[in-house]
């Protein structure tokens, strides 16, 4: 008999049917005799319809306001799933985050969970009911509702599992695990049994979309036991999200290749080469609040230097105008942009004990004829920046040399 | 400068268009220099969506998760009118009836305020604050939500009036006040400049759903200025909802004609005539929860008598199902239950001063060969159920006998 908290998305509750369906699931672990706490999004495209109403008024809408409207879609699941478990014969009850409390900080709209308080949570356990708390809200010290940003009912089922110390908190969404890559990309990716916080960490950071990376890195924090499971299937294990390791079993050196889209590059040629100008150059970007994920700068020749750097592909044009506003002052001879970019990322802890991967990669890319136009690394990844055209190409061919698509 | 509280209807914030109009009417009293507590409803239709996907999970849904649900829907509006207000210029906060708080009892759906702390509203009015006040709904002693059933947000109003000893409490409808008797069925109707609380009461439980009943209860008791006005005109005073009969002029006789189609009337035939028979009738009909409103037993003959009663036509069948039920049990002789009835009311407190109106009433409606086949009285109001087919009819020709088309 454990406590479990398991978490369900917004596709996993996107109507009474799929509620229901997910209110029998519970059932049967109930039935396994396990105490559970339930933490549900809002249905699918309730959050965006919120949005767009409040849009509708403002196109600067009060980040507080926006919480107040935001924090319903949530609240409408959890009446709905309690009432499904109560028709499954379950006793259930639902907390909003003020009730429980989920206390956050008041940055609306991005709050951070300060602390839980787990007394009615446990006081309703201890009496057999299925708890059910919305996900992604919360509420400030002077009561204001507060909700977490997008993604965030992952990290609340995680704060929760924390804060009352739950065995295992599985996430259930619409994939059945976490995958050596994309299979829509890579037909051959394979659902990996364990991968290690550290990694997944990397991954989410990198462009997988399967647990949003708030809410890995708190349960890397505070040791919570995280599984990713499918709610569309009801058999097979998931992915089990470990903290160390596994040192038992022959550990691939590569877990997975990342990619990512969303990405633009920007690059300003001819700038003097003097001490500050990233400075110059990154200064008003962080200003306009645009977020710089690559950055590198060439070595200088003739007094002068060419510095790239990558953005979120959305914040192209914003960045572009920014730049073009400093060149002046800067003294760049050029600005471009390119919004035709894409990410690729190789991600393991045995690269750790394994020299040489980078090499490997490179080499396989460059078989491929594909041009790298920016290299990051860290101690468990590489990325490298390519013309998005051969985005499907580097994954499909990485995959293949580090042995991904072969049964570990 | 005064406080004033004023409520919007679901109809007035139908849409974020309609919305922002409603702010814009505040931000034209607050220019005045009034403190105001706006109280909206849900959207229109909102709520219904909403029990509807409650519905769609259970077919008896809990009460308690049934109010996480609905309150969902003023929380919505709440948000998006204080964005709106915003966006006026104004200062503008929101808050749910848990943050207010408004405390009521735990009779989920259905509850009753019981207090209403001012201390957050009060604190923000003399910051300037237009205070936005989610109608419907409030938090019982243990932190649930709770609704206070439909209509509730006029209630809500009425009793943020009296916390705060408001000077006035303005109630925003699609009319632009209280009529002689619905404009629909008789063009003649006139608007009412005053109706005492007495009269709005009977107005509105038998039929008029200008205002909810509760709510004009709560005003009366509380000695609440009440306004009901038309969210959709610049112009007019609306109609007030007054303490005390007006001494200073000529009152009129009747102040209006009420009338109801949602009634169904159960005859129970020949049963025997003995003490107690009306409680073994009433009594599984109380059991099954359902209103009964006029009872008529006829003086009996040979010994049993024949016993009448009408209920809310949306219980005709339940009613009828739970009297053949203990009809051999109550030794009746026939059950009849006929749904094409109609309740049809002269309502006025000129009727204290003025006998015959009840005479004059009978007279009229004979006149025209309409059969009456209940009659009910109260001090200040004088009801007849009739055959649903003459409601125009009767309706009209005592609206104009009583004089109430002629100008005041």
């Amino acid at each position: 008999m454990a406590l479990i908290v398991q978490k369900y998305g917004g596709t996993s509750v996107g109507s009474t049917d799929r509620i229901k369906n997910v209110a029998k699931r519970v059932a049967k672990w109930k039935a396994q005799g396990h105490d559970l706490i339930v933490v549900p999004s809002a249905m699918s495209g309730e959050t965006n319809r919120l949005i767009a109403l409040a849009k509708d008024i403002s196109a600067t809408p009060s980040p507080r306001e926006l919480d107040v409207i935001a924090s319903t879609g949530e609240q409408v699941t959890i009446g709905l799933l309690a009432m499904a478990l109560q028709e499954e014969g379950l006793q259930a009850k639902s907390y909003t985050g003020a009730q429980v409390k989920v206390l956050t900080d008041s940055s609306h709209t991005k709050a951070r969970i300060l602390q839980i308080d787990d007394e009615r949570i446990r006081a309703d356990l201890a009496q057999g009911y299925v708890v059910v708390v919305a996900g992604f809200q919360g509420v400030d010290g002077d009561g204001n509702i507060t909700t977490l940003g997008r993604g965030g009912s992952d990290t609340s089922a995680v704060a929760l599992a924390a804060a009352l110390k739950a065995d295992e908190c599985q996430i259930y969404t619409d994939v059945d695990g976490v995958y050596t890559t994309d299979p829509r990309v890579v037909p051959e990716a394979r659902k990996l049994d364990t991968i290690t916080f550290e990694e997944m960490l990397e991954m989410a950071s990198l462009g997988s979309k399967v647990l949003q990376i708030r809410s890995v890195e708190f349960a890397g924090k505070y040791k919570v036991k995280l599984r990713v499971l499918s709610s569309f299937q009801d058999e097979g294990e998931g992915t089990l999200i470990t903290v160390e390791e596994d040192k038992n079993m022959e550990q691939a050196i590569i877990s997975g290749i990342a990619f990512s889209r969303d990405e633009a590059k920007l690059t300003v040629l001819g700038v003097p080469d003097r001490p500050g100008i990233a400075y110059q150059i990154l200064g008003p970007i962080a200003d306009a609040n645009i977020d710089v994920d690559m950055i590198i700068q060439n070595v200088g020749r003739d007094g002068t230097t060419d510095f790239s750097f990558t953005v979120n592909r959305n914040e192209h044009n914003r960045a572009l105008a920014v730049l073009n506003s400093v060149q002046e002052h800067i003294g760049a001879r050029e600005i471009l942009g390119d919004a035709k970019i894409c990410k690729v990322s190789a991600v393991g802890v045995g690269m750790r004990s394994h020299p040489g991967i980078a090499s490997q990669m490179f080499r396989t890319l460059a078989e491929e004829g594909i041009n790298i136009q920016m290299i990051s690394t860290s101690e468990i990844k590489i990325s490298v920046v390519i013309d998005e055209k051969y985005l499907e190409l580097a994954v499909r061919v990485l995959h293949r040399t580090f042995g991904l698509d072969q049964a570990a």
